[in-house]
């Protein structure tokens, strides 16, 4: 597999350095391209750290609408394209995802490639039309316990984030989505240089941990964007909290959808945006 | 037109408030449906917030390749959609920008559609396959001026951007790109929520200064991603200077195109990660 992390020499100017700057060893985030294909066709190309690959990909199907459950997909691949075999400049090596999907699902994506085309890193990008953004998902289920989601559960979940970002630790600048219980102990935390990435490899880690759909939230090192906010819903996510703040379109369909919002989650505050759906 | 800021009253929960929360009047930053139209085909919609709309529209032709110059646009009309018009949920009124450009522009874009639709917000979404990405651009011409982007000139620029952020500090969660000149002075700084955009916003807005291709640099809030490369080098702009560290992938983009990278420019220090093509 690709490094997550790059090592380079960098010249550090300032401080104490001289005018001609100071040769340092600097580790970076890799991104490297990784193409999805689905049954044989190529879906889409997106950058992202070449670490926990299978779950990004089975993340991405599910918080796509590609698959409905993980069940769907029936088995992943993951291969290293060399850069001259993928018509890549030199050094840029590339990972190609191979997922073997239902006949149904297939049948379902093929029907709307062409509307879903681009639906991927930043949620909208691709879309040529309004109706194509899809604002409004499917209402999320009232559950009980989505207040118990409070300030003390949610910063427990934050403050114990920085601990498990071990990629973030090294080269910064790295998001981390973390899976938090109703007490608010993280479960496990994935990383991307992409915070849609780092989302959606931490849905398809806990569709393969068989716990998509229990009571808990998700920790995003991020700002609270709408099309997280979607991710979530769709795989039945029901309450997200950010260390920055929310967009107003994030705030937005977190309500249409009933989704319990929580942003600028930095001890000992945090403000809850949308209270999410609780039965009536 | 639409607000670029958005308003509401939010609970904060911790410090000396109670169980129930405090009430508090907030400011989010907006972000709203912005379809572009090149002569009545509409070719994407964006995520963006709704202020400098034209010189995004503008901005995003020339560094997604529609338009080699400005005078290939020869007119931009910007109109609010109402929520319902557009088939949106309710209180999300969106944007349509129609741009009238050149028959050469059109007749090349209506040629490439279907291999750049989706290459916008983060630059690689929407592409299918790893010749989609187009990492390898055209190499910037040589400058003697490069050299002269040097520390104290990117520290005295990015010192100064905090002020010119209007919306970030109004909001918080903004970003901004900047445009300095070889002396490291400020002359016009766009926001948005997306990095993508405010930088869009800039190379639109330089454009219609007619100051694209003049020395000087761009400096950006965020990280530097390799998607934000390829837009400066696409329109000649030769050094960039981030708030936060670049990818990997930035780093290497900005060595194949020869464009001055700088980096985690935070004063008294920041780190030269390329250091741009000048004259043998």
């Amino acid at each position: 597999m690709l490094p997550p992390l790059s090592h380079r020499t960098v010249q550090v100017f300032g401080g104490t350095a001289d005018a001609q700057g100071t040769a340092r060893h600097d580790v970076l985030a890799a991104e490297v391209p990784v193409a999805l294909v689905f049954n044989g066709i190529s879906h889409a190309v997106m950058m992202a750290t070449p670490q926990d690959v299978e779950a990004f990909a089975l993340g991405f199907a599910l918080s796509e609408g590609i698959l409905d459950a993980a069940a769907d997909c029936r088995g992943i691949e993951v291969n290293t394209v060399a850069a001259a075999e993928a018509g890549l400049p030199a050094g840029v090596d590339a990972i190609e995802v191979q997922l073997e999907i239902s006949t149904r699902s297939f049948e379902r994506l093929k029907g709307r490639r062409r509307s879903l085309a681009g639906r991927t890193g930043c949620g909208v990008c691709g879309v040529e039309s309004f109706a194509g953004l899809e604002l409004q998902s499917e209402p999320l289920p009232p559950h009980d316990w989505v207040a118990r989601v409070d300030l003390p559960t949610v910063l427990r979940a934050i403050d114990a984030l920085p601990a498990w970002q071990r990629l973030n630790a090294e080269a910064g600048a790295i998001h981390a989505a973390g899976w938090a219980t109703l007490e608010g102990e993280l479960v496990a935390v994935l990383e991307d240089v992409g915070r849609h990435n780092a989302l959606d490899k931490l849905i398809g880690t806990l569709a393969r941990m068989a716990r998509l759909g229990e009571p808990g939230f998700v920790v995003l090192s991020s700002r609270g964007s709408h099309e997280l906010v979607r991710k979530c819903t769709r795989v039945g996510i029901a309450a997200l909290a950010t260390i920055s703040a929310p967009t107003a379109m994030g705030v937005h369909v977190a309500e249409l959808a009933g989704l319990r919002l929580w942003g600028l989650c930095r001890a000992p505050r945090a403000v809850l945006y949308a209270a999410g759906a609780v039965p009536a």
